[in-house]
């Protein structure tokens, strides 16, 4: 069988191996339009920045040792541009010598990758992307002596590279068209990112674009110039189809190859990726290493005819932005309020590992569940240490279909040193249940203003130190430990209570409800509410008081 | 209502507290024979080394913060030493002044907690225990000046506590009478801890007992007389029955109270605690503190007539011992042979994120699969950093009825800060695909022997130089890149391939079996192999070329 895989990286080079592995007597080609096949791609922000020092460190094969290891031809340099689908045939270019050749198929894969996509602006030819060794050389070289740089797009990688730019020492700007950075996570838990790029003297620039590029600027809507020695355009990629289209293979509304459950095209002979979402179904492009290594896999299967198909995706995802940590799985709040869909939200501000443990970090976790059978719907966590490992625990309890209610009894490997006799994830289960149960109710960050608007009485039951300290506006002040006595002082009508973190606002709230008051808790206390866009963020630090389980 | 709770730690005090958010007019009283409640148990270790300097960072709450806060009427120093079920009277002794009192109750909730056993030996009185706070106050006067220690017992808390006395500079031997350390974990999982233990300047004795404990000695069975300042008792606890037995109560083979699945004992009245076992239904004690602290919660809440039942455990476990981190969940290989269940073993040894980013740090795991469902019996990891969030994450799995083969899907965070494009846990679902599809068969360590002893032949697929450094004796070297051109080297017969951590042994085993060869791969390679009791095992550092998947 002669086996022809478009696009030598993650997806196409996962093809390519395993299907050796299972047809040692097929004769497998990979064409890669660049000089490299199998090479990190998500390392290449780190190489800019010097972190990765060794330009050979991101180079993990070459056509040479996949050709001893996998009997594989690998060709770089070669361009397919074009497929006669009736023949079996491929047009292939190699760029070097412009020279093209035919090539038999049997069996073609298509993993071309995704293409960046420029902002249409004057100027823009002048913006360096960063998605190939060639790209990585070309940005090393420009900002060897650059002062100045401006990033054009907050997504991960544009935060990454300008993180790596500031780590250089350049004066760097990072224009985002949205009100926030990092589109996964909901706009109160990214603001702290926010708050943490500027303290590190990046020039963030949220709900603006980009109207012209200059020889040493860069020009915004506001009419602002920003110093640009350097342009690096990173406002995210599109599936490229060009192959595709040009063979007449059927293509989706946002530009991806149509297959199905098997990855196959609309020509049988012709196999491709796209993904599903996990949640309701839609079409959805996740441009991540690992689903497109998982689907590589897959495609190898089906042409070897073993019994598998494809499953829809979640799209978890973490990034690391100046030592701080924000991942995301599922759906976040933002699409579930546009697609209509009832939710509850829970936000909590834990440590990583026991208080009296030394060294703990604080961080902010979201969980987003489904209110009529308690499934989780999304998770998100911005923080410290730890956040990449309860965001993997959570994609994992949505995949094993595990309640919300039942991460509560999850048991997770506990010692202080790793986490706390109530994981931060059991935690989101014990107050998912208090929710569940009835037994408190929640208003959000975004509620509030309305809440007190049509006449609640806002109660902050912290001590008088901290309310003084960190007010919101229009509170009253009695502390949790003096309640039972004073609720002679509380005035009549709703009450909404609130403490650092939520944990003390519940526990309150719960004195309350039984001696017959109409109350509810802040979600997520102070803190979440101080995360709001428009607020006064700080990174997360949580408050041991809210913090504590009872015991270790 | 008059509630009665006997014992202030994690599960009583978490019963207390949840009973107040539910039942506000009830009255709770917590009665606990040591000075201290809600103390930080799992820290003492940790206080002894001097790691958690101060003393009151243990001290989680006082019966003075727990009154105002929850009203609870709590009494340290108090004991209860009789029960009169039917008049529903308890007999309480405050233990400073020896005088008793009669005290009513409605319902009576025990969680006593355990008592840490002590070998039978003479002159053991001696020995010095860690379960609470006077233990820790006259552990750390005893050290103070001395020049040796031995710990008696291979638990997390033996483990833990001769870590922080050998960072206090003391000469300290640990005496466990089975063959290896930490129970939980399999002979070849542990094998590096000993290395590790024993390269700390730790005097490591296994499968040995205690005979005598003398005034500054301790002598073991074969006559050794170990220098002994200090000796501590960590053989492990059993049920503190004592006051339930003396109450009538139904109490089970190994000690603990017998209760159903609301937590309620032989009398409808009086609740307890008892943990029964996820995989098959037994009985089994659980001394950690997030599932008392769960059980403490579900008391109270089966207390105030919620509809809630207890559900088995798992037992997931974590120790980081000399800067290594060892973890579990459910069942060990050890305990499923005994039980005579078909399982199938999987040894991976993977880093803990890209190897191409710096810092990466090496882990060995190992996952048990029951072959006829593919269903995830168990899971075990020791290694660096990343431990704890792989077993976490299969802890999850388990609990979600995740398959084992459907681990290669699960969706992790991955960025190469925090993971790998294949996570270590995918990787384990690849692995287990090829065995459910197939692809490869293994043999596992401590079944080599045999395999060469009927005839097969052993061929290490590792480099020449590989070969050399780290050799299984009687294998012949034919490197995996040449391996296609010099198949007609290899002996008639079955083959056992291996290489150094399971990768390239897999790859040539499948190069062979399309060859028509009869072939098995070591499980792990090299290094479980070098892992065995009997061998000489490196603390776990992976292979690059093994470990590393084909793209970033």
């Amino acid at each position: 069988m002669r086996i022809v895989i478009v696009g030598g990286v993650a997806g196409g080079m996962s093809a390519a191996t395993r299907l050796r592995r299972l047809l040692e007597d097929a004769e497998i080609t990979v064409y890669e339009r660049s000089g490299h096949v199998s090479f990190a791609n998500c390392g290449l922000p780190y190489h800019v920045g010097g972190v990765i020092e060794e330009r050979s460190a991101l180079l993990l094969q070459t056509p040479q040792s996949l050709g001893a290891r996998f009997g594989l031809d690998v060709r770089v340099g070669h361009e397919v541009v074009g497929v006669d689908r009736d023949r079996h045939v491929l047009r292939v270019r190699d760029l070097a010598s412009g020279r093209e050749e035919e090539r038999g198929y049997d069996v073609l894969v298509l993993s071309p990758g995704a293409v960046p996509v420029r902002p249409p602006v004057p100027g823009i030819e002048r913006a360096l992307v960063l998605r190939d060794i060639e790209d990585t050389d070309a940005v090393v070289a420009a900002v060897e002596g650059a002062r100045s740089a401006v990033v054009v797009g907050g997504g991960y990688v544009g935060l990454e590279v300008a993180e790596q730019l500031v780590h250089r020492g350049l004066q760097v700007s990072l224009v985002e068209a949205a009100p926030q950075v990092m589109a996964p996570l909901d706009p109160e838990m990214v603001e702290p990112v926010h708050t943490l790029m500027r303290e590190r003297g990046l020039d963030l620039r949220l709900g603006t674009t980009v109207t012209e590029v200059g020889e040493r600027t860069v020009t915004l809507d506001d009419g602002t110039e920003l110093p640009a020695d350097v342009v690096l355009a990173a406002v995210g990629v599109r599936p490229d189809s060009t192959l595709a289209r040009a063979a007449g293979l059927e293509v989706g509304a946002r530009g991806g190859i149509v297959v199905d459950e098997h990855l196959r095209t609309s020509d049988p002979d012709v196999y491709a990726v796209e993904k599903r979402d996990a949640l309701d179904g839609s079409a959805t492009l996740v441009a991540l290493a690992n689903t497109a290594n998982l689907q590589g896999r897959l495609v190898a299967d089906v042409i070897a005819g073993m019994d598998v198909s494809d499953r829809p995706v979640l799209g978890t995802s973490v990034v690391g932005v100046f030592g701080l940590t924000a991942a995301a799985t599922g759906w976040n709040e933002k699409r579930l309020r546009a697609a209509g869909r009832s939710y509850r939200a829970i936000h909590t501000h834990p440590a990583n590992h026991a208080g009296y443990y030394p060294g703990a970090e604080g961080m902010t976790l979201k969980l987003l569940v489904d209110p009529e059978d308690d499934a989780i719907l999304g998770a998100q966590g911005v923080g410290g240490a730890g956040v990449d490992k309860r965001i993997d625990v959570l994609a994992t309890a949505i995949t094993g279909g595990i309640a919300a209610a039942d991460l509560a009894e999850l048991e997770l490997a506990y010692s202080p040193l790793y986490g706390s006799a109530k994981d931060p994830v059991n935690m989101l289960g014990y107050i998912d249940r208090n929710h569940r149960d009835g037994l408190v109710e929640t208003v959000q960050w975004h509620e509030l203003d309305d809440r007190l608007a049509s006449g609640a009485t806002l109660l902050d039951v912290r001590t008088p130190g901290e309310h003084t300290a960190m007010p919101i506006p229009g509170g009253i002040n009695i502390e949790l430990d003096q309640l039972r006595d004073r609720l002679d002082e509380l005035p009549e009508g709703e009450l909404v209570v609130h403490c650092q973190a939520g944990l003390r606002g519940y526990l309150a709230a719960r004195v309350l409800a039984q001696h017959g008051r109409d109350v509810v808790n802040l979600d997520g206390g102070y803190l979440t509410w101080a995360a709001r866009p428009d607020g006064a963020a700080a990174t997360p630090s949580g408050d041991d008081e809210d913090r504590g389980s009872p015991a270790g």
